[in-house]
């Protein structure tokens, strides 16, 4: 018998779930629909049925755990809390629910998390002690390790770098603040700054025909790649903000990386360069030019399923 | 025979030296000036025999460690590396040249790091796993424990939110960049903002007569108490830049507790209210009205002492 993991990333419209193993391969996956489930015990039969029919398909896989990645995932206590993605309201037991079907362990993280567990396991950051993995997708999440350990805090909520302050008169931020670092640089806020440069600048672009609701984050890439103007300075402003505040995140951890990840980072040296540049420029002189600015090694159609798992063979062997 | 460790806090006028036993008593005292040392081994040797004088009066103490807080403090290393304030340059191994001279076990770390050792081991943070500890006096330092261990970084150089960015535009710092936390935050810092307010508002004060040279931190306190609105306006902004910040820390690690300690930290409710306050605000919801702010419990005269002699206790346990 192979022993293997099932992880799950559960998001608000789609939940993806796979059979991993040890090495971070993953052997088999299917998707449910999250939102087609009204009740979260409905979710649970589904995901239940989903993972016996990859594990039916293979005899000689012997689950060992269960790995959960979710908005609003609590660590220590293996819930999602008021999530505003999921149409479960309240405190959702979700690891206890999933663990009882199957008898084995099942831990659940939120999905930044997760995705920081995966790196350190199967990506880029093993072998590393301390370092924090940002996602530039929808939102901007992050997870932090420290001393190989993830930072989850006292309550269990740690690592929303996503959510520190860029601008406290700023941009409406669907936390309910303002000025959320996730308003500038997620793939909705480059969006955000384009318009604002439309506004701002004279500048010929090919967006100018373009309404807000048309365009995405990867229609600014290529604009950009093609020496659109404005998309260009849009992604130096998106850097410069982030990088700004990475140089904050260095100060509180000092670590030796931080992985960029999700949507924006496929654009690469679009938004590597200056956000390494504008980093380093706004770091105290004990960080500079120590602190490497890295993609994730995870291939990006698998990352939420191998950190899940990440997390469910970390649990395993402690 | 009574264990007993050596607790020294290198400053850059004077260094104090203590003898603490495991219940995080100062048995005995004695300070010496660092500035007359232009180099770094007559300060040993000033060192050693000052502690061989305090252990010679009680010959039941054995010594078995040092603990040593000292500015750009490096733990990994034990060395005090490039230190602004001090007259040795470059680096220095501090731990080192103590450790020899006693054939002890010694250990090093930045002052505001072993502070928050102190507080942990004999303190206000006995029994937490997570928190923070910001001390708010010449500069503003800090000390962030996760999961019950410090957080050095892959440097030993982690835990410096004094030099995280408030405003990239902003006060000229120290450090070479401008709009750090410490020249908002720190005694200086609330000077500066009672000068700009000076200049901003038209309101009566006592501050009107005196020059910036001056007035001390201690007297802006005074003031307030006594109701000067300058001084009251200052602490209120003081507070409102350290709340903002101080909410991104916590979304960075999610403290039980942040500590304020030092002179500002002193005037008590006219810096805590304010801090507070702003705090919440600024907080994402999932963070609100769980952090606790509070005064360190480690009387002022002894803490450098303590948390040093805390470190070498902590390390001695290892």
């Amino acid at each position: 018998m192979n022993e293997v993991v099932a992880g799950l990333d559960i998001g608000g419209t789609n939940s993806a779930i796979g059979i991993v193993d040890r090495s971070g391969n993953c052997l088999s996956s299917s998707v449910i629909p999250t939102a087609a489930f009204a009740e979260v015990d409905q979710f649970v039969a589904a995901g239940e049925q989903a993972i016996r029919e990859l594990l039916h398909n293979n005899p000689e896989w012997k689950l060992a755990g269960i790995g959960i990645g979710a908005p609003n995932g609590n660590y220590y206590r293996g819930t999602i809390e008021f999530a505003p993605n999921l149409h479960w309201k309240g405190i959702i037991p979700l690891a206890d629910l999933f663990g009882k079907r199957f008898g084995v362990k099942s831990v659940l993280t939120n999905d930044a998390n997760a995705a920081a567990i995966g790196e350190m396991i199967f990506g880029g950051a093993k072998g590393m002690r301390d370092f924090i993995i940002i996602t530039l997708g929808t939102g901007v999440g992050s997870g932090i390790v420290v001393n190989g350990e993830l930072v989850y805090g006292h309550d269990g909520f740690a690592g929303e770098i996503g959510h520190t302050i860029y601008d406290p008169n700023g941009r409406d931020c669907g936390c309910g603040r303002k000025g959320c670092l996730e308003t500038y640089t997620s793939a909705g806020g480059i969006k955000r700054t384009l318009f604002e440069l439309m506004g701002q600048r004279n500048t010929k672009s090919s967006f100018r025909g373009k309404s807000f609701d048309e365009i995405t984050a990867a229609d600014i890439a290529t604009a950009a790649t093609a020496g659109d103007e404005l998309a260009l300075e849009a992604f130096d402003i998106t850097g410069k903000i982030l990088g700004l505040k990475l140089a904050d995140s260095v100060a509180h951890t000092s670590p030796e990386a931080i992985f960029l990840f999700g949507g924006l980072a496929k654009s690469g040296k679009l938004i590597f360069e200056p956000t390494q540049r504008y980093m380093e420029e706004n770091m105290l002189n004990i960080f500079k030019n120590k602190v490497k600015l890295l993609p994730s090694l995870l291939k990006e159609e698998n990352v939420a399923i191998l950190g899940a798992a990440a997390l469910a063979w970390k649990e395993l062997d402690k």
